[in-house]
This record gives structure tokens, sequence and C-alpha cells, in this order.
């Protein structure tokens, strides 16, 4: 069943962004539900009598109700994506993750609104034992509260599949880059470069490795399953085939910027207390639907890059 | 390091008032935490100087912490239980099982209390592929609201571990039998054979088949792990090694009153949406610790028959 008009919570964000100019294009009308917390409203192209913008907040239900009226799909992508000081604030992934995801749940019973996608995080497998990662690894133990309050979205989505005949597409995302990437090492480096090109300071070894992916392949890849896998829940991992480690990200950052500072190490295998020291999904059973990316990591470390030297504005509106 | 002053949620509850007779008998200071919405004051010992009685809510924050002040570890037995009655009331797990999880780890954090005791449940499996059922079964897929708000319990508290330093024993239940029992398929068979002896309704076609465990000994397996299982989180499926059939269980009960009703199944394979038609755990890791059951699931039905008629009262209690 095509998509008339879609419910974008997070929809200013950087993922959800992507997925609304996406939609766009495609002819579908959008409401982008977004309390701007870490959403800009300059990533929203203008499209009027095409885009309803509602700045209201996910636990904020009177108002998530109320603007929901006559959608008939949500793309769930609001969320805490602040893995890193999870410990910080230990009850906000669950407030803005857990707590959100079930308001979002509700307000679709309420609206009669039975297909969501949803953006689950790769961090859901904890420290994996086998790479790369399938969807069908052994029962996870979970390092963050990132990771837990992501975990229990989707297996409250999962109950609402069983329990009241939704449909949903969970997905397990690497790090994503690209335009209107505004949070992460590239980020974090980019400025920090900006202000001293001779020197950088790198959380843990540099040895970790991840895998990233790049933000329009993540679109692509995301309304394809919604087109091609039609079972009542799907679960997908999506990545590239490729990891790399920090330092290797680092070499390309420097070589875009035509900088060569000395490097210092905090040290240690994590850069924090949760993080996953190797994070590589097998993304084969969305790559078998027909699906694949169009870009190594290398180029989308460098196209971010290019997104961010030239919208220096982004990195004022971070605290 | 031993229990000085146990705190208890749930402590006037069907498991949480076994282990504070317990917990008593061995000398341990305790404080019961419970709203008493389904637990019974009457099922707490008198203990006086030695047990502490609360009645306070989970959510209930302030008095929550105030409450564990001076208490050294945590067995956390309060739960909305009710897996059938889910879909009624979509965010009550979140609420109470979640959140409630979420709110007693933050006490611990205040009051630097490190050490917690979990029920989780078999439920988390979903509806597995492998019997009897590891703790390391595939990453599952949550049925119901109740398995996906201890899902999440589970995830909470491994965070806790990782991010806090904290140690947990996580339980993964089958249903437990025997004193105190309030709740499930023997507690609605004996009331309504005690009503009407010659009829009985019986949800789904009676094949389904679960495991049971006698409520002394998942208190005795509980004790045991907490001493022999040191590692910083410990994940341990409790139950017996046997699974019957709901029908094998009325026939037990059927026995043991001395009834013969005519059995009315409503059919299917499942008695409700989420329930589980084969639920079986594999208790490996648990029993390679020095642990056993010393009942029969025909033996535990017994028991719980029994308990229930001789104590009428609890029925009255049920809304």
């Amino acid at each position: 069943m095509p998509i008339t008009r879609a419910f974008v919570t997070g929809g200013a964000g950087f993922i959800g962004s992507n997925m609304v100019a996406e939609l766009l294009a495609r002819g579908v009308n959008v409401v982008v539900y977004d309390n701007l917390c870490t959403g800009q409203s300059r990533f929203l192209p203008p499209a009027p009598g095409q885009l309803t913008f509602v700045q209201g907040d996910l636990l904020d239900t009177a108002c998530l109700n109320r603007s929901m009226a006559g959608c008939d799909f949500v793309f769930h992508y609001a969320a805490n994506a602040d893995v890193r000081f999870g410990t910080d604030h230990p009850t906000r992934d669950l407030e803005q993750n857990t707590i959100a995801t079930s308001n979002v749940l509700e307000a679709m019973r309420l609206n009669g609104v039975s297909r969501i996608l949803f953006t689950s995080t790769g961090s859901v497998y904890g420290e994996p034992e086998v790479f790369p990662t399938p969807e069908t690894a052994p029962f996870p133990v979970q390092t963050s509260l990132y990771g837990a309050s992501k975990l229990a979205g989707e297996a409250l989505i999962q109950a609402y599949c069983n329990g009241f005949g939704f449909q949903a597409w969970i997905f397990r995302l690497v790090s994503m880059l690209g335009p209107h990437y505004t949070h992460g090492h590239v980020f974090d480096f980019v400025r920090n470069l900006q202000v001293d090109p001779t020197q950088l300071h790198v959380l843990g070894n540099g040895h970790q490795r991840k895998s990233y992916l790049y933000i329009k392949d993540c679109i692509a890849g995301q309304l394809h399953a919604i087109e091609h896998a039609t079972a009542p829940l799907n679960i997908l991992n999506i990545g590239s085939d490729e990891a790399c480690e920090v330092n290797d990200s680092i070499g390309w950052i420097c070589a875009e910027l035509e900088v060569d500072p000395v490097r210092h190490y905090s040290g240690g295998q994590r850069g924090w207390i949760g993080d996953c020291p190797f994070i590589h999904l097998d993304c084969s059973r969305l790559r078998a639907l027909g699906w694949q990316p169009t870009l190594t990591i290398r180029e989308a470390v460098v196209e971010t890059v290019r997104f961010l030297v030239a919208n220096p504005w982004v990195f004022e509106h971070r605290d």
C-alpha cells in the first residue's frame, strides 16, 4: 500500500530530514514532528502545501496524538542519540527513546495508523562475538543506556505487531555520514581541527573499528525495504560491508582538510563507557532484497567533511 | 559479601514474600516495599525489629529513594505480571515493569546500593525455536507487552552494570507454583471448579506446553546463585527440566479436588494474544552451580491446589 501522508518524528534531524527530502521528491505529503532540540529547521526544504511542520515533543502526548491525524505511515527517527554521555543523564534515554516510542505507538493506535519504520542501532548487539553480526546473533547483553533504550523500543514495536496487527520495519544502523550530519567523531574532529589544526585529541587508542554508511544509501535502503520486505515484522541491519579504524577516518579527514595534526590518544580499547570497540553488521538480509550502498566509507567521510566545511553554522547550534 | 539489610520490592507478593520468609530465617534484616495492589500483607510473617514494611509505589520516587536508605542488596520482584491482559492496558507494563525498574536503579545509585536480583521471564524469548531454550538463544522477537517490558528491565540493569559498576543476578523464570500463589491457570481453575465442579472452560486447545517450578525451589536457586555466581552480571534461566501440557495440569488439579468436569476448549494453539504455546528453559547454567529442584511439576501443582483450598480468602482479594 503506498504512503499518502507520512508522519516523520525527528524529521528536522540528520536522518529524518534526509528521509523527508526523499519523500517530498516522491510526491508524498509529510508531517514533520520535531522539538528542535537537536534538529534544525534549516534542514527542511520549502514545500508549501506538501510539508507540515509541528514543533512538538514526543512526551507531549496531546500534541502528538493531534498532529498524527490523517497520516498512514510513521517514520520514527526522533531519539536521544548521545551514546557517549548516557551515564551523565541516566533517565534521558529511557524518556526520549523508550517512553517516546511507546507514546508514538499509542498515538498510532488512536489514529488508526499501523505501519512504522523505526531506527534502532547496532549498539543493541552490545559487544557481539560474531562478525559481521547478523540479526540472529545470540541474545545480546546491553552495555549502554542508549542500546538498552533502543532495544526496549524495538521490543515495544514487536509487541504491537503481535498484539495490534501493526506492520514494522526495524533497522539496526551503523553510524551514518553525509549531509545534515551534526553529531559524532567526524563532527568533533572537523570542529576541533578548524580551531587548532596542529593538535588532535582522540578518545581511546584509535583502533576502535566501526562501520559507517552514507545517509543517502540508508534512506534508499529503508524505502527499498518498505517496498520489498512485506512481512508483518521486518528486522534489518543496515550498513556497509566494510569497517574502518578511527585512525583511518582521521587520515581521510586530515587529507581533505589538508592538515597534519599531532595525534594525542586517551588510550584504551574504548572511547567511553559503553563504547563498542568493534561494530560491523552483516547486512546480507537487506542486500538479498536488492539493495546495496553506493559510496565507500572513505567517500562518505569525505562527503561529510565537505558538508561541515560548507555549513559552518551547524557548529554554532551545538552546546 | 553477605547481605545485611535487604530491600525487597513486591515483598508482599507471591515470589517476594517467599524470599522475605527465607531471608528472615537466615537472620537478614528486610525492608519490604509494596503497594499492595496484588501483594497481601497477610503473606508477611511477624518479625518485629527485623522486618520493616513500607506501603509504597515504585513510581513514587521520593518515597522509594527514602525507603532504601541503609540497605545493601535489592531484590526487585514488584511487577505487573498480567501477561494475558497486556493489550487491554498498553502502557501498564511499561510503567510498572520498565519505568519502575529504572526508578529502582536510580534509587540504588542515590543510596550507594550496587547489588540487585531481578526476576525476568522466559517470555523474553518470545516464541523460541530452540528447546529447551538456553540463555544464549538467538536474538529474540517479543510477542507480548509483558515480555517487552521485562526485556527492557533486563537491558537497563545490564547497562547499569557496565556504566555504574553494579552487580546483578537476572533470572528468567518459568511460571511459579506453591504457597502464596495468587495468579495463573491453577488459580483460575480451582476458583472456577469451586463455583461449578461440573464444567471447566479452558483457553486454547489445552496442548500448550509450559514449564513450572515450585516457589521454594526458585528461592533456594536464587540464593544459591547469589553465593556461587560471582560475575558482575549473571543471567540465569530458572525452571524445572520438565514441561507439561495444560491438560496434564487439569488432570492433577481435578484429581486433587476430586472433581470430573466437562472440559470446554476455546481452541487454538494459544490461550491469548502473546501466549507462547511452548515454554521450556534450559537451566543447565544454574544446575552447573549445584542447584536442582526438589519437587516435580505434578507435586508443585498439588501443593498449589492445597494452598488455595486452605486459604480461600486469597480469591476474595482478586478483581
